[in-house]
């Protein structure tokens, strides 16, 4: 039977802090994979309470099989709305309260918030031990597990709080898809759209003639697409760790995206279709100043549709809307960077008139009679 | 004037994370020396209650001349004691209430506390920022601001949470030790001490011999005993940033002196009063396996005194004193690893039969019948 199964292998390529990306099916069940990682080593699985019941005991099995010496486990509660200090903390607790040590390896089983906090977690416990990262959503396949960005979000901003910290390895396990409801599968479709935009039109084509495959859960459609925006993130992360520069071009759609999902106090809109609604507006921008021609905006917004992704911001004021945007990461002296197109898959940012952009939101929906 | 005042400067190698460190007079009034560092930028000044008052409107003054764009300051709470989560979010808090940004620069004014806790939090911050260290006290002066250790402590452990993050310049302005207290004067000798032990004989017998020169605050010796400590402290950390090996000689004394620290619930006794009353019971633990004469022993015994540090105690269980060494970072599956002079100036790790530490910790005053 394993000899049948999807298997793919992808090298992050960042030095001494290189790691691969294995993507297929059944990974869970590998533990001829994964003796590699957890032979003779005390293991945390830091999972969330939808997920544990569905693969927790799976995993904890092939851990044990692969040679772990001890596998303890953390459930925590699920959602955007629990990335947070006290959730972290529980992490931090259960590490210590199992006696946990600087070998000790945490695994990180789950969508993007479980890996972005197990992962800082990982990097702040004795100032750093090991984590692999098993994202079982297509987003956090797609985006989160590649490239490092761990942390926790703050009343006054998201991912705020923080550190780049890179796993060792990611076992991205597509088999996990077919429990993930259509709504999350949106969510991944949304970073994989931004992908295509961003750096590769004819992914982007690819993507949009294979979408019901996606969502019929096709093992090979979903492998491949996997597969291609790890290796196009994998790329620019490469080129910028820490995003000083190029990286920035990850964010397109992002910081409408952050503006919408702050002001609904995370949870509310999920960070996939908030990015969603955010490439719409922000498609729109690079349309009204001419970087962007109409057909290639009309195809982006077809995707983002047929993606089942939202394309009308909730009701936010215009002016709370732009102060939103201001806390982002990304901003230089007050100065908002927006990620804009020059064409369908060249990227680069800048800023932007505001009058411009204050157009363009009320232009997509954004109330000005709001506060 | 300026030209009168000692300055003297130390560059801590470490690659692209190398830095420089500044040991002297007044450097808090040197605008000259700043504005390499913090010309246009916004600075968040981290400082404490006690020292606020003291040093924190004369550099907000000095950074303005060396043409920071925005000085902005946060106090918190002295002592170890509020090394915690909450105290290390109103830095957090405070860095976003004042819009910081990615090039915003923290800088931390007081002791290893602030540092500690100013160090994490810029690391932490949109996933790191920079940040200088301005030690005020002869402990962070010779220690934690060389090497780039920052954390906060766990209830069930100390400094358990944090991140290797160095600063990209310490300023030790040896002026500020005029209003440090004898008590804090003593528990920096503590460490000065422990680099003598461990890499520096002759460094040792000079510190004996000037001792009164630094509770006198004879200021040409206090900025050489200053150099030398940095210097031994940056040659240990460079061969080994993150502690896999050899950076673990550093701490000499500190796996009985956190036992004591944690058993007294941070605060109680000083930091440098428990690697004081540590490095004795270390030192006999040395001798009564031969690995050091009872002179060198006793020579470390009487500086210790000298240094007006504390030898005997706290009446902490013999059982309870085992188990809180137990959870000591170093650990590696549970075993605990000391630090042992093979001779003064020289250093290494190693386990030790458990019998044989109980029985050094019964004569150097931990009581058996304790609980």
């Amino acid at each position: 039977m394993k000899s049948k199964s999807i298997l793919e292998m992808l090298q992050v390529q960042l030095g001494e802090r290189s790691y691969p990306i294995y993507i297929g099916e059944k990974l869970l069940q590998r533990s001829d994979l994964w003796c590699n990682w957890v032979e003779k080593k005390q293991v945390l699985i830091c999972t969330n309470t939808t997920v544990a019941p569905l693969y927790a005991s799976a995993l904890t099995q092939t851990l044990k099989d692969a040679g772990a010496q001890q596998v303890n486990q953390v459930d925590l509660p699920d959602g955007e709305s629990f990335k947070d200090w006290p959730t972290l903390q529980r992490i931090l607790d259960a590490l210590l309260q199992t006696q946990c040590d600087r070998r000790t390896i945490v695994v990180a089983l789950g969508g993007g918030v479980i890996g972005d906090m197990a992962g800082f977690a990982a990097s702040a416990f004795m100032r750093g031990i090991d984590f692999i990262q098993v994202p079982t959503t297509l987003l956090s396949q797609v985006d989160s597990s590649v490239g490092g960005k761990t942390g926790i979000n703050h009343p006054l901003g998201k991912n705020m709080i923080g550190a780049f910290y890179q796993p060792k390895a990611v076992f991205a396990d597509i088999s996990t898809l077919n429990t993930l409801p259509d709504r999350e599968l949106s969510c991944g479709l949304a970073e994989i759209i931004k992908h295509g935009a961003i750096a590769d039109r004819d992914y982007l084509e690819w993507v949009e003639q294979n979408m019901a495959l996606f969502f019929q859960r096709d093992q090979a459609a979903l492998t491949q697409v996997v597969r291609r925006s790890c290796e196009i993130k994998a790329k620019v992360v490469s080129l910028d760790e820490k995003e000083s520069n190029i990286r920035a071009i990850l964010n397109f759609g992002h910081t409408f995206g952050h503006a919408i999902e702050a002001a609904m106090g995370y949870g509310e809109w999920l960070h996939g279709e908030a990015v969603g609604c955010g490439m719409v507006i922000a498609t729109r921008l690079c349309q009204k100043i001419g970087r962007l021609s109409d057909a290639d905006c009309a195809l982006i917004h077809k995707i983002i549709v047929d993606a089942k992704l939202p394309v009308l911001p909730p009701p936010i004021g215009l002016n709370r809307f732009m102060n939103l945007m201001r806390v982002d990461k990304k901003n230089q002296e007050g100065v908002i960077r927006y990620v804009l197109l020059n064409g369908i898959g060249q990227a680069s940012t800048s800023p932007v008139d505001e009058d411009l952009v204050r157009q363009v939101l009320i232009e997509s929906g954004v109330p000005s009679h709001l506060e």
